[in-house]
């Protein structure tokens, strides 16, 4: 009935509905225009995001969706030498698997817009100081994340998006001109402040109003309750 | 794919994934495992609301909601001589309207959880305090809702929960068992603050939990990262 936006992602993703959450914000943004579908999953890279295609994005039973957003890489920048190895994907195979993504939702439809996002960039830090609390890991293990080797599969992100002619927001890029961004954007050295959320939902917000999703530019789907005939409710335009 | 919880209201639903909201809240817990349906309809009463039921809720073209949450009244207890008259329905109306929401869904397949949620207590000083700024209403126009008569449409619902043998959840006198309720539960006299919107979310929770649909007893959609087989993913049980 509504156009649908379909979040595809690992854990920033799956997160977007905790207080402050960039999701939440979009599906307020949206009442009564589009539904919002979260598809997040946790733990998740590219390599595996493939498996999930075909169920999420399934060949006509139903309207393909408006838009669709692609969050990974996160998880697939883990150091192969880390403790988070069993995450980690070959950089070439990260923009294979990126455009394998791609090309299964434009498949099912040319129209939806889809909009990369890249990983943002770590605090390697914090994950150091309190990395052991969120992931178990020992205040002396090696870092999980590196903060350059993300920023590689960022710009490959930015290739794919290229190539692919996408928008894309590079969220690596523009949250480390801010400084203090590894407190202010970031909850963990890893997932997103609330600040971090606001930047993410500014950016999309932004490329859907760029691409015909601005919500002026969408229908209601039903009439605003000021349009209602409340002499003769039957009489409105339902 | 998943199991749908559609949230079908007024304003205090469509708000609901305002930062803090019950919504999004719900979104978040139930992430992985269930769709939450943003069905909201500002300024809507139950009158109105049954012109929208065939469409939100059709018949036989997708799987049944798995858990429908009513709330409506609000708008229905505007009184008749007050500036949002147009908005008000007669009690007996509201129950009867109310029992046909209901029924729709219930017809549709018996296996759905409908939960009602009669509306919450109205502040009615903060309305004619601030109310001039939200409804654009002078300061001295009478108060668009009275909380006695909010108060006899909660229990209406009640009524009609009982008949209809499903769970409700009585904010109007849950929230008034709280000195300082006024300010604490809601941000304008009439909508919920966050405080207001956690209550919500608690009492839902605990509905779900009480009837098979707690976040532990429903399934994960795909497995949880750390059972994906990293060495041989085909072999993973997607």
């Amino acid at each position: 009935m509504r156009p649908r936006f379909v979040l595809f992602g690992d854990s920033i993703t799956q997160q977007s509905f905790q207080s402050g959450g960039w999701g939440a914000a979009l599906t307020d943004r949206y009442a009564r225009k589009a539904d919002v579908v979260l598809r997040g999953y946790s733990g998740y890279n590219t390599r595996w995001a493939l498996y999930l295609l075909a169920k999420i994005f399934p060949q006509g039973s139903q309207e393909a969706p408006a838009v669709v957003t692609i969050f990974f890489g996160a998880n697939d920048a883990a150091p192969l030498d880390g403790k988070h190895a069993m995450q980690h994907v070959p950089l070439p195979e990260y923009k294979e698997n990126l455009s394998k993504i791609i090309s299964h939702i434009k498949f099912l439809s040319k129209e939806t817009l889809v909009v990369l996002i890249t990983p943002p960039p770590v605090c390697e830090e914090a994950l150091q100081v309190t990395g052991w609390k969120i992931f178990g890991l020992k205040p002396d293990d090696a870092s999980v994340r590196k903060n350059e080797t993300t920023g590689s599969y960022a710009k490959a992100c930015i290739d794919v998006a290229k190539q692919a002619d996408v928008p894309v927001i590079d969220l690596w890029t523009c949250m480390q001109e801010k400084p203090g961004w590894q407190r202010s954007y970031l909850s963990d050295g890893l997932h997103l402040s609330e600040d971090g959320n606001a930047v993410v939902f500014t950016k999309l917000i932004e490329i859907l109003n760029e691409n015909g999703f601005s919500f002026e530019a969408m229908k209601w789907d039903f009439p605003e309750h000021s349009n209602v005939n409340s002499q003769n409710p039957a009489e409105t335009a339902w």
